[in-house]
């Protein structure tokens, strides 16, 4: 753990969040800014600044959880697709520096475009979102 | 492999392409559309039609090619970032069907945004980036 950094405080459990997975190496919760309904962060437990840095097998943990995660919003959400995405540095829009992958649902006709403009979800919303996907 | 499947076919080498590096599982190959010099696509040499469907080995296996690319493209192409992104589903922009990630350089400044209009690179500037990248 790193202090300061918002994802460790996430993973010890001391910044709260609406979790929905875990494994022994990486955990996934709702981002607060989602870019979609059903917008989620996949971390792995250990610190490390960007993907580049991960220990190969948190990064590949990480993926994996991201991957069944891709099937349960196109199953629990009705979306159409996902896009998985990575930033790495924060010319490549990263801003958060503790690796994480996005998991984007995607639905037909959606409008978005990367990078979205961040913007706080309605919290309720995300709760339910997330008790569909646990 | 599936015939008619532009990547089986450059997995298998009856499609040509710039290969930039290969594991057991996966291999690596120039994005001959690139978003931004240097884009590169890294496939499980495995069919399967998106990142959800593919073996978690092969889709580990490509994540970590795909991570060591990461390193290449900012150390030998002076770039600033990285993007990693997959597109599951029409909806999420994916217009070849078979599991791909793409690692796409960022540099301070460029306009990338996503998704962005596939337009044909140039193939000796292309070649030559292949040429640094391996």
């Amino acid at each position: 753990m790193t202090e300061n950094c918002l994802f460790c405080g996430i993973v010890a459990g001391s910044i709260p969040s609406q979790q929905v997975a875990s494994t022994e190496r990486a955990i996934a919760f709702m981002d607060i800014n989602p870019a979609t309904r059903g917008h989620l962060l996949v971390v792995p437990r250990a610190h490390a600044t960007d993907l580049r840095e991960s220990d190969p097998e948190d990064l590949a943990a990480a993926t994996l959880l991201a991957q069944s995660l891709v099937g349960r919003v196109i199953e629990r959400l009705d979306a159409d697709g996902a896009n998985l995405l990575s930033c790495i540095g924060a010319d490549a829009w990263q801003s958060v520096f503790h690796t994480h992958l996005h998991v984007i649902p995607r639905y037909q006709d959606d409008p978005l475009r990367l990078p979205w403009q961040p913007a706080s979800g309605d919290s309720d919303e995300i709760a339910k979102t997330a008790e569909l996907l646990r």
